[in-house]
C-alpha cells in the first residue's frame, strides 16, 4: 500500500465536507445560502481576474491556493459570521484545533505546507495574504450588493461594521477599496445599511 | 466610469450562476448532487496536492485556473453527463456558443485569455490540460467510490464505459491511473459496475 497517496486521497475526500458548511451570504438572484466551497472557488477566480489591482507584486498560484483552502478549518469549526461579535471571540481557538486535525490527514510535509499557508492568510502580513483577504471581502460584497443588501438588512448590520471589515481591503488593493467604498455608499443611500 | 473594472465585476457576478448547475455526482456521505462550482474547487485543490504525480512538468497556476473555469460554459450549456451518449453529440456546439457569450463579458484581452484556456483544456494536448482532465476524472471517482458506486448504479454504467473515460487519466498521470484502475476493479468486484 502506498501510504503517501492514500493519505492524499483521504484528505481529498475529507474536504468534500466543506460543501456542507453554509455561510450567511446568499447567492445572486436572492438565491440560497452559499457554502464554503463555492465561496472559495469564487474568490480564487476573482483573484486571478483582478490580480492587476494588487498593491504589491503577488504570486498568483499562492493567492489561489490560499483562497481555496482558507475555509477548510470550518469543517470542524463552523462558519463564523463576520458581524457576530460573540462567535468571533472563540473563532481562533476553534479553528486552530480544526487545522491540526484536518491538515494532519495529509503526508507530514504537505500538512506543514498547508498549515503554513493558512497561518499566513490569517496573519494578514504578506502581499498574498492581503490580496486573498481583499477577495474574501469583495466576493460576498458583490453578491450582497446584487441582492440589494439583503444579508445586511437581515442582520441589521451598520455601515460602521461594514467599513471596519471592508476597509482592510485597502491593504491588498487601494483600487478595489475605491470600488468597495462606492458600493457601500450606494447601499447607504438606498437604506440597505444604517 | 471605469469600464474595465466594471466588466470584470460583471463577469465575477455572472459566474455566480455556476453554483446552480448540478451534476450527476453526489457528495460523499450519500449527499445531494454536486454543483459545478464545488466540483471545480475540489479539482483545483486536488491538482495542487497531487501535482507530483503529473507525467510531465506542469505550471500549477495554469492547471488551477483551468480547473476553476472549465465548467463556466455550463451556465448556458448545462451539465452533460459523461455517460449520456445523446447529449455528448451536441455538447461542443452548445458550449461554443456559451463560451462566446459568457467570456465576452470580460475586457477583450481577458476574454481571449480565458477562451484560450478553455480551448486548451478541451483540446487535451498540453501537459496542463492532460493533468486538469485527470482531476476532472479522479474527483467524481473518489466521491462515487465513497458512496459505494451509487452514481454508476443509478445510471447502469458499465465498466467498459468507465474505462473508456477514465483511461485518459493515463495521459496526465500514469500513477493516478494505477489508483483509478484499483478503484474501478474494487467496484467491479462489489457489483457496483457491470
Amino acid at each position: 500500500m502506498d501510504k503517501r497517496i492514500d493519505k492524499q486521497l483521504a484528505f481529498s475526500l475529507e474536504i468534500d465536507k466543506v460543501k456542507n458548511i453554509f455561510r450567511q451570504t446568499h447567492l445572486s438572484g436572492n438565491g440560497r445560502n452559499e457554502n464554503d466551497a463555492e465561496h472559495s472557488w469564487h474568490m480564487a477566480v476573482m483573484a486571478y481576474l483582478l490580480k492587476e489591482y494588487a498593491n504589491e507584486e503577488i504570486d498568483i498560484a499562492k493567492v489561489m491556493i490560499m483562497c481555496l483552502i482558507h475555509d477548510i478549518v470550518e469543517i470542524d469549526a463552523g462558519d463564523t459570521y463576520a458581524y457576530d461579535a460573540e462567535s468571533l471571540k472563540t473563532q481562533k481557538a476553534r479553528e486552530d484545533a480544526a487545522k491540526e486535525r484536518i491538515f494532519s490527514i495529509l503526508p507530514e510535509e504537505q500538512a506543514t505546507e498547508l498549515i503554513a499557508l493558512f497561518d499566513e492568510f490569517e496573519a494578514y502580513e504578506t502581499a498574498e495574504a492581503k490580496f486573498a483577504h481583499a477577495m474574501d471581502n469583495l466576493q460576498p460584497l458583490i453578491l450582497n450588493n446584487s441582492n440589494n443588501g439583503g444579508d445586511w438588512r437581515e442582520h441589521n448590520v451598520t455601515a460602521e461594521q461594514v467599513y471596519n471589515r471592508q476597509s482592510k481591503t485597502k491593504l491588498g488593493s487601494e483600487r478595489l477599496f475605491e470600488i468597495t467604498d462606492r458600493i457601500i455608499r450606494e447601499n447607504i443611500k438606498k437604506g440597505n445599511l444604517k
